[in-house]
């Protein structure tokens, strides 16, 4: 047997305010006054001074703002990539992503492709970047999906949604700073959070699970429980903890994998575009079956906070378009087989998740 | 406020039998045939053909073994530096340390003092390392001190027991393989793993606690109470969660610090040479009035495994003997500030130390 080698994110700054130190983190890493650094920021920062005034700009440094309104794209990376490099006399110093999973995904995929030749597309998979990326920091500013901590990057291709999965994805720097998170929208915080809330029971009920991921996973699920169904967390604490139960879940994942919800909500995505973060609720509502215990708590916490989810996302698309999303879940053969086991075929019918599709 | 940038284990391999992949992770940084790998092995497993036969040595790579009797010495480190150097024809291409925290902190200092000018007594402190370490790679052997993640190394000197505190202290790379653990002796089993256990009460109840490190200590905290106190853990469950209990344990101390017990065990250490895993269990046992659940549950795991601590350690000293403890202890003063606050000089007199040392 062997054991995955796995990378984990060399430097972490944690701390309420700790986004200050970014121009102390940043400056030993520029490379000339003629390599800037790009800021890809969540354009719902656009004119909040509160952030974007403490963004250190100098030289030819830029900040580009970016709708998280869709899920990231790999055409969406390639026109970043002949953005930046047009406009960059001597490279690039780095690539600063401050946002939530797709803007983060997004920051490692253009750091990724500015030193490797091609489209991002070509390197959707495991393991097929060949050059080091350039040094790239991620800067959460909402909690749950574990991409400031993970070896991969989701993107939505023309053939599939797949991650870049490489020793290279992962940040060289990540700024926790949980007051960053202090003004999302309650749906939101909700979706987000419960990806990570999904991460857990999916690595902790999977087969491929071993005491590394387990113990991640443990510490996550608990701070989810306490962020989500504790009625005496101040929101400080609140805001602390579920960045840190992100990080343990993507820490959780990284070495396991996740499941059943994700299989299905990959499909979603991409023949509906649904996000990430929603996606994965309205899958996860209708899977008793599989995560009876996992399900039953999310039903509480969706009822705590009030949170309606969309019904009927599915009602209006034909045969065809079934096909479509089943096959980009079964596709996805490391996430059946720890959910289910090597046995998973048998268990998981083309008709089996087509039904399941139909309920959503 | 200006928070830690934090240097994480940049990589990682878990799992039983995860030792055989040695060969294949360090190959690649041979620098040349000339430039050797020098393994620093405890020396309870020379003859132990199960693991020693899996070392893989090529070239000029050797084995040193080491005994763990006494805590690690900055004389100790001078001497393997100048024997390295002296037989290696081309620099050393990395240091391997497989064993418990005295090698793993040994193999750290070993492979900093290669590469920066004179003696190791002149790096400790924080932040006194001027070049990078030499690729080195840290395996456990026995769990509990988190020397296998921490940025420190910690070294009698002359004049102090004290860390080397760098970016460049920490592993390269480290392997957790809990099969490595299956032959420890129950004694230094129960020692080690409280050095976790310890950890985690100190930094959990500390004034400099976050919630990065609280995650982190109440992961460790849970995984150390199934190890010592639950009864229906295989021995395999337990060897996997204690290994993770001091990984978690390191990180929580790494952002906060340790407290009274580890204060006056220094103390302990510097003048009678007591192992540290021993000298925290001697000490904590006598810290009710400031750990009261922490120590109450530490007698009841002392009472489950038939532990007996020596007692009266201190009985034959006069008090030259004592001012020299109190002196080392009472210097520590960040471990002081985080246990008792700002006001801590108040509070732990050198007469009060004096008397919790004399019921030692």
């Amino acid at each position: 047997m062997n054991y995955k080698n796995f990378p984990m994110v060399p430097r972490v700054v944690f701390g309420r305010g700790s986004f200050n130190q970014l121009n102390e983190l940043i400056s030993p890493k520029r490379l000339s006054i003629n390599a800037p650094f790009i800021f890809l920021v969540d354009d719902v920062f656009r004119g909040n001074a509160w952030l974007t005034s403490r963004i250190p700009l100098a030289y030819d440094d830029r900040v580009i703002y970016i709708s998280a309104k869709d899920e990231p794209k790999t055409s969406q990376v390639d026109s970043l990539v002949e953005e930046i490099i047009l406009t960059s006399r001597q490279g690039t110093s780095g690539i600063i992503g401050i946002g939530g999973g797709t803007i983060l995904d997004l920051a490692k995929a253009v750091a990724i492709m500015l030193t490797n030749e091609g489209e991002a597309k070509d390197y959707q998979g495991w393991d097929l970047v060949k050059n080091p990326a350039v040094y790239h920091v991620g800067i959460p500013t909402i909690s749950g999906t574990g991409a400031e901590v993970s070896r991969t990057t989701v993107l939505t291709g023309p053939d599939m949604k797949l991650g870049i999965n490489s020793d290279f994805t992962p940040f060289d720097q990540v700024i926790l700073d949980p007051e960053l998170t202090k003004g999302v929208q309650k749906n939101q915080w909700f979706y987000t959070g419960m990806d990570c809330y999904i991460h857990c029971i999916e690595s902790l009920t999977g087969t491929y699970l071993n005491a590394f991921s387990q113990s991640y996973g443990e510490i996550a699920l608990q701070l989810c429980k306490q962020v989500f169904l504790e009625d005496n967390l101040s929101d400080v604490d609140s805001q602390d903890k579920l960045m840190m139960a992100s990080w343990h879940g993507g820490m959780s994942i990284a070495y396991s994998q996740v499941g059943v919800a994700h299989a299905i909500s990959y499909g979603l995505s991409y023949l509906l575009g649904t996000k990430h973060g929603i996606g994965n609720c309205i899958v996860f509502d209708h899977l008793e079956e599989f995560y009876p215990e996992g399900v039953a708590l999310f039903k509480e916490m969706k009822k705590k906070h009030d949170i309606y989810l969309p019904k009927g996302i599915c009602a209006h698309l034909d045969d065809s378009k079934f096909d479509i999303m089943i096959n980009i879940s079964l596709s996805l053969e490391p996430l059946w087989e720890n959910a289910l086991g090597k046995g998973w075929k048998k268990i998981m019918t083309r008709e089996k998740l087509k039904q399941l599709y139909k309920k959503m």
